[in-house]
Protein backbone atom coordinates (compact mmCIF):
# COMPACT_ATOMS: atom_id res chain seq x y z
CA UNK A 1 0.00 0.00 0.00
CA UNK A 2 1.30 3.33 -0.72
CA UNK A 3 2.15 5.79 2.35
CA UNK A 4 -0.45 8.58 2.96
CA UNK A 5 0.75 11.91 0.65
CA UNK A 6 3.12 13.93 2.73
CA UNK A 7 1.69 17.19 4.05
CA UNK A 8 3.46 20.54 3.24
CA UNK A 9 3.97 21.26 6.22
CA UNK A 10 5.62 17.65 7.73
CA UNK A 11 7.80 18.24 4.00
CA UNK A 12 8.92 21.32 4.66
CA UNK A 13 9.44 21.04 8.38
CA UNK A 14 11.36 17.72 6.95
CA UNK A 15 13.27 18.80 5.09
CA UNK A 16 17.00 17.90 5.58
CA UNK A 17 20.26 18.09 3.32
CA UNK A 18 21.16 14.86 2.91
CA UNK A 19 24.79 13.62 4.19
CA UNK A 20 24.98 10.45 1.73
CA UNK A 21 23.10 9.28 -1.08
CA UNK A 22 22.77 5.64 -2.41
CA UNK A 23 24.34 4.72 -4.84
CA UNK A 24 22.47 1.24 -5.65
CA UNK A 25 19.21 3.48 -6.04
CA UNK A 26 18.34 5.29 -9.29
CA UNK A 27 16.20 7.98 -9.60
CA UNK A 28 13.28 7.35 -11.65
CA UNK A 29 12.27 9.14 -15.06
CA UNK A 30 9.28 9.81 -14.41
CA UNK A 31 10.23 10.89 -10.61
CA UNK A 32 12.82 13.51 -11.89
CA UNK A 33 10.54 15.32 -14.61
CA UNK A 34 8.01 15.80 -11.74
CA UNK A 35 10.56 17.37 -10.00
CA UNK A 36 11.32 19.40 -12.35
CA UNK A 37 7.99 20.49 -13.05
CA UNK A 38 6.96 21.44 -9.71
CA UNK A 39 10.25 23.20 -9.73
CA UNK A 40 8.68 25.48 -12.63
CA UNK A 41 5.56 26.35 -10.31
CA UNK A 42 7.76 29.12 -8.34
CA UNK A 43 6.87 32.91 -9.13
CA UNK A 44 9.21 34.52 -10.98
CA UNK A 45 9.23 38.54 -11.68
CA UNK A 46 6.32 38.97 -14.72
CA UNK A 47 6.56 35.01 -15.03
CA UNK A 48 9.52 35.25 -17.47
CA UNK A 49 10.23 31.96 -15.19
CA UNK A 50 14.16 32.50 -16.06
CA UNK A 51 15.52 29.48 -14.33
CA UNK A 52 17.19 26.26 -16.50
CA UNK A 53 17.96 23.00 -15.86
CA UNK A 54 20.74 21.00 -16.48
CA UNK A 55 20.01 17.31 -15.75
CA UNK A 56 23.45 15.16 -15.18
CA UNK A 57 23.00 11.94 -14.41
CA UNK A 58 25.77 9.80 -17.22
CA UNK A 59 28.81 8.82 -14.40
CA UNK A 60 30.87 10.24 -16.38
CA UNK A 61 29.52 13.45 -16.69
CA UNK A 62 28.79 13.07 -12.66
CA UNK A 63 32.13 12.45 -12.17
CA UNK A 64 33.06 15.63 -14.37
CA UNK A 65 30.83 17.97 -12.64
CA UNK A 66 32.24 16.88 -9.27
CA UNK A 67 35.72 17.26 -10.33
CA UNK A 68 33.95 21.17 -10.55
CA UNK A 69 32.79 21.13 -6.22
CA UNK A 70 36.37 20.23 -4.89
CA UNK A 71 35.42 16.45 -4.85
CA UNK A 72 32.24 16.44 -3.43
CA UNK A 73 31.21 13.15 -3.20
CA UNK A 74 27.53 13.29 -2.94
CA UNK A 75 27.95 14.61 -7.03
CA UNK A 76 28.87 11.01 -7.69
CA UNK A 77 26.75 9.27 -5.04
CA UNK A 78 23.52 10.65 -5.98
CA UNK A 79 21.93 9.48 -9.23
CA UNK A 80 21.11 12.64 -10.23
CA UNK A 81 22.77 16.37 -10.35
CA UNK A 82 20.48 19.51 -11.46
CA UNK A 83 23.05 22.65 -12.50
CA UNK A 84 20.40 25.50 -12.00
CA UNK A 85 21.01 28.21 -14.25
CA UNK A 86 19.28 31.96 -14.51
CA UNK A 87 18.77 33.36 -17.31
CA UNK A 88 19.78 37.14 -18.22
CA UNK A 89 18.00 37.73 -21.31
CA UNK A 90 14.02 36.18 -20.35
CA UNK A 91 12.58 40.00 -20.82
CA UNK A 92 14.07 40.39 -24.49
CA UNK A 93 13.78 36.28 -25.83
CA UNK A 94 10.67 34.95 -23.69
CA UNK A 95 8.28 37.79 -22.59
CA UNK A 96 5.94 37.71 -25.98
CA UNK A 97 5.80 34.16 -25.29
CA UNK A 98 4.60 34.65 -21.83
CA UNK A 99 2.73 37.32 -22.34
CA UNK A 100 0.88 35.40 -25.21
CA UNK A 101 0.25 32.77 -23.01
CA UNK A 102 -1.31 34.54 -19.84
CA UNK A 103 -3.71 36.40 -22.46
CA UNK A 104 -4.83 32.92 -23.87
CA UNK A 105 -5.64 31.53 -20.52
CA UNK A 106 -7.67 34.87 -19.69
CA UNK A 107 -5.20 35.67 -16.53
CA UNK A 108 -4.46 39.31 -17.87
CA UNK A 109 -6.56 41.84 -19.80
CA UNK A 110 -5.36 42.38 -23.62
CA UNK A 111 -4.67 45.91 -21.85
CA UNK A 112 -2.27 44.39 -19.64
CA UNK A 113 -0.84 42.73 -21.74
CA UNK A 114 0.11 45.61 -23.73
CA UNK A 115 1.36 47.27 -20.93
CA UNK A 116 3.52 44.52 -19.92
CA UNK A 117 4.68 44.39 -23.57
CA UNK A 118 5.76 47.78 -23.84
CA UNK A 119 7.15 48.00 -20.02
CA UNK A 120 8.86 45.02 -18.90
CA UNK A 121 12.15 45.38 -20.86
CA UNK A 122 12.70 48.57 -19.10
CA UNK A 123 11.70 47.75 -15.65
CA UNK A 124 13.10 44.30 -15.95
CA UNK A 125 16.73 45.93 -16.28
CA UNK A 126 17.03 47.87 -13.42
CA UNK A 127 15.93 45.10 -10.73
CA UNK A 128 18.47 43.36 -9.14
CA UNK A 129 19.17 40.06 -10.53
CA UNK A 130 15.98 38.63 -10.92
CA UNK A 131 17.80 35.49 -12.64
CA UNK A 132 19.66 34.73 -9.84
CA UNK A 133 16.38 35.23 -7.64
CA UNK A 134 14.29 32.70 -9.98
CA UNK A 135 16.71 30.50 -10.14
CA UNK A 136 16.96 30.46 -6.10
CA UNK A 137 13.45 30.68 -6.18
CA UNK A 138 12.85 27.17 -8.22
CA UNK A 139 15.58 25.27 -6.09
CA UNK A 140 13.48 26.26 -2.89
CA UNK A 141 10.50 24.57 -4.56
CA UNK A 142 12.87 21.41 -6.13
CA UNK A 143 14.15 20.79 -2.59
CA UNK A 144 10.58 20.82 -1.20
CA UNK A 145 8.95 18.75 -3.74
CA UNK A 146 11.93 16.18 -3.76
CA UNK A 147 10.86 15.57 0.24
CA UNK A 148 6.97 15.31 -1.05
CA UNK A 149 7.99 12.14 -3.24
CA UNK A 150 10.21 11.13 -0.38
CA UNK A 151 13.15 11.80 -2.88
CA UNK A 152 16.77 13.38 -0.54
CA UNK A 153 18.27 16.50 -1.87
CA UNK A 154 21.44 18.44 -1.28
CA UNK A 155 21.65 21.86 -2.40
CA UNK A 156 25.34 22.94 -3.13
CA UNK A 157 26.84 26.61 -3.58
CA UNK A 158 30.23 25.72 -2.87
CA UNK A 159 31.92 25.18 -6.18
CA UNK A 160 33.90 26.81 -9.45
CA UNK A 161 31.27 27.70 -11.50
CA UNK A 162 33.66 28.40 -14.23
CA UNK A 163 34.55 24.80 -14.14
CA UNK A 164 31.04 24.16 -14.47
CA UNK A 165 30.42 26.77 -17.18
CA UNK A 166 33.00 25.11 -19.31
CA UNK A 167 32.18 21.72 -18.60
CA UNK A 168 28.53 21.65 -19.38
CA UNK A 169 28.78 24.62 -22.06
CA UNK A 170 27.10 27.17 -20.05
CA UNK A 171 26.81 30.50 -22.22
CA UNK A 172 27.37 33.49 -20.68
CA UNK A 173 23.85 34.69 -20.51
CA UNK A 174 23.16 32.20 -18.01
CA UNK A 175 24.36 32.53 -14.61
CA UNK A 176 25.23 29.14 -12.55
CA UNK A 177 22.74 29.72 -10.04
CA UNK A 178 23.65 26.31 -7.31
CA UNK A 179 23.99 22.54 -7.96
CA UNK A 180 21.17 19.66 -6.73
CA UNK A 181 22.09 16.31 -5.85
CA UNK A 182 18.76 14.19 -5.51
CA UNK A 183 18.63 10.51 -4.85
CA UNK A 184 18.16 8.77 -2.03
CA UNK A 185 19.64 8.93 1.32
CA UNK A 186 22.14 6.77 3.06
CA UNK A 187 22.47 7.47 6.79
CA UNK A 188 21.15 9.90 8.47
CA UNK A 189 20.74 13.44 7.67
CA UNK A 190 21.02 15.17 11.12
CA UNK A 191 19.49 18.65 11.93
CA UNK A 192 21.91 21.08 12.28
CA UNK A 193 19.78 23.51 14.02
CA UNK A 194 18.02 27.32 13.59
CA UNK A 195 18.90 30.66 15.14
CA UNK A 196 14.96 31.62 16.84
CA UNK A 197 12.49 34.19 15.52
CA UNK A 198 14.09 36.86 17.85
CA UNK A 199 17.48 36.46 15.79
CA UNK A 200 16.18 37.08 11.98
CA UNK A 201 12.76 38.70 13.00
CA UNK A 202 11.57 42.19 13.52
CA UNK A 203 8.61 44.08 14.09
CA UNK A 204 7.98 47.13 11.75
CA UNK A 205 11.20 48.38 11.05
CA UNK A 206 14.82 47.14 11.23
CA UNK A 207 16.25 46.46 15.11
CA UNK A 208 13.08 46.49 15.91
CA UNK A 209 12.96 43.40 18.50
CA UNK A 210 10.66 40.65 17.04
CA UNK A 211 6.67 40.72 18.74
CA UNK A 212 5.31 37.77 17.78
CA UNK A 213 6.62 34.94 19.68
CA UNK A 214 7.50 31.35 18.73
CA UNK A 215 4.40 29.70 16.76
CA UNK A 216 2.58 26.69 18.21
CA UNK A 217 0.77 23.74 15.72
CA UNK A 218 3.82 23.63 13.30
CA UNK A 219 6.18 20.75 13.51
CA UNK A 220 9.06 20.80 15.72
CA UNK A 221 11.72 22.14 13.55
CA UNK A 222 14.19 19.00 15.35
CA UNK A 223 12.05 16.42 14.59
CA UNK A 224 10.00 16.36 11.21
CA UNK A 225 8.78 13.42 9.71
CA UNK A 226 12.38 12.20 8.02
CA UNK A 227 11.98 11.11 4.46
CA UNK A 228 14.78 8.38 4.85
CA UNK B 1 -14.46 20.44 11.74
CA UNK B 2 -10.96 21.35 10.21
CA UNK B 3 -10.24 20.85 6.69
CA UNK B 4 -7.78 17.86 5.79
CA UNK B 5 -4.15 19.00 6.28
CA UNK B 6 -3.02 19.84 2.63
CA UNK B 7 -0.51 17.61 0.79
CA UNK B 8 2.87 18.75 0.02
CA UNK B 9 2.22 18.36 -3.80
CA UNK B 10 -1.00 20.57 -3.76
CA UNK B 11 0.48 23.69 -2.23
CA UNK B 12 3.22 23.78 -4.42
CA UNK B 13 1.08 23.45 -7.37
CA UNK B 14 -1.91 25.03 -6.08
CA UNK B 15 0.35 28.39 -5.18
CA UNK B 16 -1.08 31.30 -7.39
CA UNK B 17 0.60 34.95 -6.77
CA UNK B 18 -2.64 37.09 -5.19
CA UNK B 19 -4.17 39.34 -7.31
CA UNK B 20 -6.14 41.36 -4.48
CA UNK B 21 -6.08 40.53 -0.50
CA UNK B 22 -9.07 40.95 1.90
CA UNK B 23 -8.36 43.83 3.96
CA UNK B 24 -10.85 43.25 6.63
CA UNK B 25 -9.53 40.00 7.68
CA UNK B 26 -6.49 40.07 9.78
CA UNK B 27 -3.71 37.41 9.84
CA UNK B 28 -3.64 35.67 13.69
CA UNK B 29 -0.18 36.38 15.33
CA UNK B 30 0.36 32.84 15.52
CA UNK B 31 -0.29 31.97 11.86
CA UNK B 32 2.58 34.98 11.17
CA UNK B 33 5.00 33.29 13.29
CA UNK B 34 4.62 30.10 12.40
CA UNK B 35 5.21 31.17 8.61
CA UNK B 36 8.44 33.39 9.66
CA UNK B 37 9.50 29.83 11.73
CA UNK B 38 8.40 27.37 8.07
CA UNK B 39 10.83 29.74 6.23
CA UNK B 40 13.74 29.49 8.27
CA UNK B 41 13.54 25.78 7.17
CA UNK B 42 15.36 26.79 3.76
CA UNK B 43 18.63 25.44 3.45
CA UNK B 44 21.68 28.05 3.19
CA UNK B 45 25.99 27.81 2.63
CA UNK B 46 27.23 26.25 5.68
CA UNK B 47 23.98 27.12 7.55
CA UNK B 48 24.79 30.25 8.65
CA UNK B 49 20.83 31.48 7.82
CA UNK B 50 21.37 34.74 6.62
CA UNK B 51 18.18 35.40 6.07
CA UNK B 52 16.28 38.32 8.03
CA UNK B 53 12.29 39.47 8.45
CA UNK B 54 10.91 42.98 8.99
CA UNK B 55 7.46 41.71 9.63
CA UNK B 56 5.22 45.18 8.55
CA UNK B 57 1.47 45.37 9.62
CA UNK B 58 0.73 48.76 11.04
CA UNK B 59 -1.33 50.53 8.17
CA UNK B 60 0.81 53.41 8.24
CA UNK B 61 3.67 51.54 8.33
CA UNK B 62 2.26 49.79 4.79
CA UNK B 63 1.41 53.22 3.44
CA UNK B 64 4.90 54.06 4.01
CA UNK B 65 6.18 50.68 2.44
CA UNK B 66 3.40 50.96 -0.49
CA UNK B 67 5.04 54.79 -1.19
CA UNK B 68 8.21 52.71 -2.38
CA UNK B 69 6.26 50.46 -4.38
CA UNK B 70 4.96 52.22 -7.48
CA UNK B 71 1.66 52.74 -5.68
CA UNK B 72 1.14 48.70 -5.38
CA UNK B 73 -2.52 48.50 -3.75
CA UNK B 74 -1.92 44.70 -2.59
CA UNK B 75 0.44 46.43 0.46
CA UNK B 76 -1.70 48.15 1.95
CA UNK B 77 -5.13 45.67 1.57
CA UNK B 78 -3.08 42.65 2.59
CA UNK B 79 -3.01 42.13 6.59
CA UNK B 80 0.61 41.56 6.60
CA UNK B 81 3.62 42.05 4.44
CA UNK B 82 7.30 40.56 4.77
CA UNK B 83 10.24 42.38 3.78
CA UNK B 84 12.52 39.47 2.66
CA UNK B 85 16.62 40.85 3.84
CA UNK B 86 19.88 38.97 2.98
CA UNK B 87 22.45 39.76 5.74
CA UNK B 88 25.97 40.22 3.92
CA UNK B 89 28.16 39.82 6.94
CA UNK B 90 26.93 36.65 9.05
CA UNK B 91 30.08 34.25 8.27
CA UNK B 92 31.89 37.04 10.21
CA UNK B 93 29.08 37.70 13.16
CA UNK B 94 26.99 34.37 13.08
CA UNK B 95 29.39 31.48 11.97
CA UNK B 96 30.46 30.44 15.80
CA UNK B 97 26.96 30.44 16.72
CA UNK B 98 25.76 28.16 14.24
CA UNK B 99 29.07 25.95 14.51
CA UNK B 100 28.28 25.76 18.24
CA UNK B 101 24.51 24.87 17.74
CA UNK B 102 25.74 22.09 15.04
CA UNK B 103 28.39 20.09 17.98
CA UNK B 104 25.71 20.83 20.65
CA UNK B 105 22.90 18.93 18.04
CA UNK B 106 25.47 16.14 17.30
CA UNK B 107 25.00 17.18 13.60
CA UNK B 108 28.76 17.48 13.16
CA UNK B 109 32.46 16.44 14.73
CA UNK B 110 34.40 18.68 16.72
CA UNK B 111 36.91 17.76 13.79
CA UNK B 112 34.81 19.22 11.21
CA UNK B 113 33.35 22.38 13.93
CA UNK B 114 37.27 22.83 13.56
CA UNK B 115 37.03 23.16 10.04
CA UNK B 116 34.51 25.18 9.65
CA UNK B 117 35.76 27.47 11.84
CA UNK B 118 38.99 27.88 10.15
CA UNK B 119 37.45 28.10 6.67
CA UNK B 120 34.16 29.39 6.09
CA UNK B 121 35.07 32.83 6.64
CA UNK B 122 37.49 32.83 2.95
CA UNK B 123 35.13 30.40 1.19
CA UNK B 124 31.70 32.40 1.56
CA UNK B 125 33.53 35.30 0.83
CA UNK B 126 34.04 34.19 -2.78
CA UNK B 127 30.37 32.75 -3.28
CA UNK B 128 28.21 34.85 -5.57
CA UNK B 129 25.51 36.96 -3.58
CA UNK B 130 25.27 33.72 -0.81
CA UNK B 131 22.82 36.39 1.18
CA UNK B 132 20.39 36.92 -1.51
CA UNK B 133 20.35 33.64 -2.32
CA UNK B 134 19.27 32.69 1.41
CA UNK B 135 16.62 35.37 1.15
CA UNK B 136 15.17 33.85 -1.91
CA UNK B 137 15.31 30.40 -0.78
CA UNK B 138 13.54 31.35 2.38
CA UNK B 139 10.94 33.38 0.63
CA UNK B 140 10.11 30.97 -1.84
CA UNK B 141 9.94 28.36 1.51
CA UNK B 142 8.02 31.15 2.96
CA UNK B 143 5.47 30.84 0.17
CA UNK B 144 5.11 27.40 0.16
CA UNK B 145 4.29 27.26 3.75
CA UNK B 146 1.25 29.96 2.96
CA UNK B 147 -0.01 28.42 0.89
CA UNK B 148 0.17 25.20 3.36
CA UNK B 149 -1.94 27.41 6.05
CA UNK B 150 -4.69 28.49 3.56
CA UNK B 151 -3.23 31.94 3.38
CA UNK B 152 -2.91 33.48 0.02
CA UNK B 153 0.80 35.25 -0.91
CA UNK B 154 2.09 37.76 -3.26
CA UNK B 155 5.89 37.59 -3.89
CA UNK B 156 6.49 40.87 -5.29
CA UNK B 157 10.29 41.68 -6.79
CA UNK B 158 9.92 45.63 -7.80
CA UNK B 159 10.11 48.36 -6.20
CA UNK B 160 12.12 51.00 -4.83
CA UNK B 161 14.86 48.77 -2.74
CA UNK B 162 16.56 52.33 -1.58
CA UNK B 163 13.41 53.93 -0.77
CA UNK B 164 12.71 50.56 1.42
CA UNK B 165 15.94 50.74 2.87
CA UNK B 166 15.78 54.45 3.99
CA UNK B 167 11.60 54.10 5.36
CA UNK B 168 12.68 50.81 7.61
CA UNK B 169 16.06 51.51 8.58
CA UNK B 170 17.46 48.69 6.71
CA UNK B 171 21.44 49.35 6.89
CA UNK B 172 24.31 48.72 4.54
CA UNK B 173 24.91 44.96 5.54
CA UNK B 174 22.02 43.82 4.47
CA UNK B 175 20.14 43.58 1.13
CA UNK B 176 16.40 44.34 0.31
CA UNK B 177 15.77 41.13 -1.55
CA UNK B 178 11.85 41.08 -1.99
CA UNK B 179 8.47 41.65 -0.47
CA UNK B 180 5.89 39.34 0.24
CA UNK B 181 2.25 40.26 0.98
CA UNK B 182 0.19 37.71 3.03
CA UNK B 183 -3.23 37.48 3.94
CA UNK B 184 -6.46 36.38 2.71
CA UNK B 185 -7.53 36.35 -1.01
CA UNK B 186 -10.38 38.67 -2.67
CA UNK B 187 -11.40 37.14 -5.66
CA UNK B 188 -9.71 34.42 -8.01
CA UNK B 189 -6.05 34.23 -8.72
CA UNK B 190 -5.77 32.98 -12.04
CA UNK B 191 -2.84 30.57 -13.36
CA UNK B 192 -0.58 32.05 -15.87
CA UNK B 193 0.95 29.12 -17.62
CA UNK B 194 4.19 27.90 -17.53
CA UNK B 195 6.49 26.58 -19.76
CA UNK B 196 7.26 23.10 -20.99
CA UNK B 197 10.07 21.15 -19.71
CA UNK B 198 11.63 21.30 -23.41
CA UNK B 199 11.52 25.08 -23.06
CA UNK B 200 13.82 25.32 -19.72
CA UNK B 201 15.26 21.67 -19.15
CA UNK B 202 18.33 20.26 -21.00
CA UNK B 203 19.96 16.67 -20.34
CA UNK B 204 23.45 16.24 -19.26
CA UNK B 205 24.39 19.46 -21.37
CA UNK B 206 23.40 23.09 -21.51
CA UNK B 207 21.44 23.01 -24.84
CA UNK B 208 20.64 19.55 -25.27
CA UNK B 209 17.14 18.73 -25.60
CA UNK B 210 15.49 17.51 -22.85
CA UNK B 211 14.78 14.03 -22.92
CA UNK B 212 12.43 13.46 -19.72
CA UNK B 213 9.22 14.28 -21.18
CA UNK B 214 6.15 16.19 -19.28
CA UNK B 215 5.69 13.90 -15.87
CA UNK B 216 2.67 11.72 -14.72
CA UNK B 217 1.27 11.46 -11.55
CA UNK B 218 1.19 15.57 -10.26
CA UNK B 219 -1.11 17.99 -10.05
CA UNK B 220 -2.19 19.58 -13.39
CA UNK B 221 -0.76 23.03 -12.20
CA UNK B 222 -3.47 25.02 -14.00
CA UNK B 223 -5.88 23.41 -11.29
CA UNK B 224 -4.30 22.87 -8.68
CA UNK B 225 -6.35 22.98 -4.88
CA UNK B 226 -6.80 26.77 -4.64
CA UNK B 227 -6.46 27.86 -1.23
CA UNK B 228 -9.53 30.70 -1.20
Amino acid sequence: MDPPPRTALGAIAGRRTARRFDPARPLPDDTLAALIRLATTAPSAFNLQPWRFVVVRDPRNRRKLRGCTFGEARITEAPAVVIVLGYLQSHRTDLAAVVDRQLELGAITPEAAARLRAEVPRIHGRMPDPASHAAMLAAATLLIAAESLGVASALLEEFDREGVREAFGVPDDHEVACLIALGYAAGPAPFPGRFGLDHVGYAEHFGRPWALGEPGGIPPLDRGEVSE
